[in-house]
């Protein structure tokens, strides 16, 4: 049970302290921990290193724990009553080319001015060093103001989420005893707007499936063979023109068979956050929703299934013309999958489609390139309403419930695992640039991050 | 007039100077004269200089000259009474990637035995070295025997065929008026099979276009925009689906209007061919026609239009997967021309069919890569059938009128800047690997296609 006194008094820690909360940021931003580059492998140990340091001495039972790859940081609190959080980060950041589009050293980080706000410029800055320590630096306020936390909270930082992060899910069955909770919580998602904090509920699911589609047994001049031949082009064509209707929607048998409307309580919290269809897509030169027609924007993107095109090639693709008929062609095909749908399921029904369209003296091989269920957090739950209510009293603005069209595959794994439900809540924004030069985190998401935090630690222990 | 008697005394010289004819094909095969490489612009010269040199010696009056490329040997051989034939080929070849492959070194010609038969092994040995000097040597062959050719020869041999071509064309309209003939003679086709000899008479056209297909301004996260953001993989695709029925028929409206079905005689004459469709199928992998239903693989290739994808891409298309929905997507699209289509009309038919399928937020952009009509060389014209009877007596056997799919651009350019017809003579084979490693001319094709010449041009004196 906490007061409200008890929070204030952790609130004016955290203000008191932000110049060294930055310090600290700063201090991890400087950390060259690029993944997916062994060069950077020892960049890796020592951001590792550094945060299990820190957490030791705040208190936590932490260490740096080797896997195949880079290492996981792994912290507990100390035992006591009331629930068990989880708290899910990443350490590792993505490369920083090209360099020469960075307004700043990418490893030196400064604090700006943009459009009147405050900023803090560095890659990893948003994605996801500065909201990982929005949470580190709230459990440090509790400790400083009332020598104690009020649940019990474990953490777990990966090293690899920008490079594949194959390690973790191996790391969590091997240490599942020691890593049991009652709810995860993950900092990696944005705010529903610079006004509005919010909690992401519903995250689609993926299956990724490469397709080669082969005829000749090698490339043929298309003067010598032209008609006669089989053009894998043409017939990979077929194929893809064939998964999606006119209305919009995919043409898969049985693809919605699994796809429940949502509900009416969610349909209208959705419409009351006057997501702006037109500035949404206008953004990226767009102006017509290209999904199922009759659906709004956010209903296509957040709780409907789609079929996408991510890749296809054949034949000649150089400067110029050659007149190839090529032996084979190719594309890279994935499904975001909704509640309900399963992803062997979808997967099958795709190749058996592709089999059916086969023309003769075709062949068809299939890669998977991973398949993983959507996620629904219940809308019911006590944790989430009390993380709502905690974010709530930081902006002075009701917390909303938001969907992703995204993926995030540790929440599955999670789920799948740990049998563990995850609030996703983070304090990002849409321009923070993200994988792209000029990584930003606003110096507001960063402060407010932290007594958000505070908040929903306090709301918890309710 | 040409008595037997001359004709016999021409070919035993051919025999007998077999041996210096090899040690001249060799000579000149030994000259890397691959025109598509800048670096070998010095051999290229060396070629033309050579060729040149040869010519003069035979008693033409010969120069290599400049172009804005490489250069193009001219040679006219003295005023005579009779028809005044213009004789093309190239000096320039492939280039030899990959070297691993060959067996020997591509620049220093071996003769080999292969399946029982004599080869001659380089780069150039069959296109177009060895079939231009089947021609020479005829030449050669008249002159040493009778002291003069039986007809007016003119020849035009460039160095840019492998590399684009593009500066013949104005070279031949720089020089119309010297380059008069009442007949070109082209060598750079094949026997229709080791026993029979064939002249050309139909080539397709081309009409070669590429199309970009672009929607968002930028790459999308296909979690963040999938369903909402238009997709140009999938619109892509869509209008390459639509450009064949289910019967194997082009759809584009107009497409069929001014294509004549084949007569009656020439129909027998292909039928008599014996063409063996399963084995040329066969060979490269395929069983079964993908072109009009109920028309035999010959009228598929070289009596009918067809539309070609010969290259696609969109997207990521590296390893792994990348769920990104691409801004762009684009296409290199040809389609072959037969007798009767105009390569502007079908040009403008396709961009009008591509445009009006267009769906909101997409535009596209098209990107000629030449148009040439289909070449028709008129079956009772004179010379045609002078020359079929100089190939018949060579070979022993009816030498027979052949279509290709194929399309030979300079045969347009005689025809619109020269007003001649062509007569498309040669003795390659299917499996001289042309452009590739270990290219070969049978012996034979080098020894007969001399002395098939000697016969043509004493048949085109009578």
């Amino acid at each position: 049970m906490t007061s409200p006194a008890t929070i204030d008094t952790v609130l004016a820690a955290v203000d008191s302290g932000l110049d060294q909360s930055l310090e600290r940021l700063f201090h991890l931003l400087r950390i060259k921990s690029i993944s997916t580059d062994p060069a950077y492998a020892g960049e890796c140990r020592k951001a590792a290193d550094w945060i299990a340091g820190e957490l030791s001495g705040l208190g936590f039972d932490a260490a740096s724990r080797p896997t195949p790859g880079h290492p996981v940081v792994v912290a507990h609190g100390p035992q006591q009553p009331g629930p068990h959080v989880l708290f899910y980060a990443h350490y590792d950041v993505q490369p920083v080319d090209p360099l020469n589009l960075w307004d700043t050293d990418p490893f030196e980080p400064v604090i700006r001015e943009k459009d009147g706000r405050k900023i803090i410029v560095a890659r990893g800055a948003s994605d996801d060093k500065g909201q990982m320590l929005t949470f580190i630096e709230a459990c440090r306020a509790w400790k400083a103001a009332t020598g104690s936390l009020p649940v019990r909270v474990s953490l777990l930082l990966e090293g690899e989420e920008e490079s594949g992060g194959t390690n973790l899910p191996p790391f969590m069955r091997e240490n599942m005893e020691e890593l049991k909770a009652d709810i995860a919580l993950v900092c990696d998602t944005d705010m529903w707007d610079r006004q509005t904090p919010s909690i992401t509920t519903m995250l689609r699911g993926l299956v990724a499936d490469e397709v080669e589609i082969t005829a000749a047994n090698k490339d043929l001049h298309s003067g010598m063979f032209g008609n006669a031949a089989r053009n894998p082009n043409q017939v990979l064509a077929e194929i893809i023109a064939s998964l999606r209707a006119p209305d919009g929607s995919v043409t898969l048998p049985g693809f919605y068979d699994d796809v429940a409307e949502i509900g009416p309580e969610l349909k209208a919290q959705w419409a009351g956050l006057g997501f702006d269809e037109k500035g949404f897509l206008g953004g990226v030169g767009l102006s017509a929703p290209a999904g199922e027609q009759g659906r709004t924007v956010l209903e296509q993107l957040w709780a409907r299934p789609t079929c996408e095109i991510n890749g296809m090639s054949g034949g000649y693709i150089g400067d110029g013309f050659k007149t190839v008929i090529p032996a084979r062609a190719s594309a890279k095909i994935s499904f975001r999958l909704v509640s309900g749908q399963d992803p062997a399921k979808i997967r099958a029904a795709f190749r058996t489609h592709v089999e059916n369209m086969l023309p003769p003296d075709c062949s068809v091989r299939f890669t998977p390139h991973g398949g993983a269920p959507a996620i629904t957090v219940p809308a019911d739950g006590q944790f989430l309403h009390q993380a709502l209510q905690g974010l709530s009293d930081e902006w002075d603005e009701q917390a909303v419930i938001t969907g992703s069209g995204g993926s995030i595959p540790v929440v599955g794994e999670f789920k799948k695992i740990l049998g563990l439900d995850t609030l996703l809540i983070g304090f990002a924004h849409v321009d923070d640039q993200i994988h792209s030069p000029n990584e930003k985190y606003d110096l507001e998401s960063y402060h407010r991050g932290i007594r958000s935090w505070v908040r929903v630690l306090g709301a918890l222990a309710q």
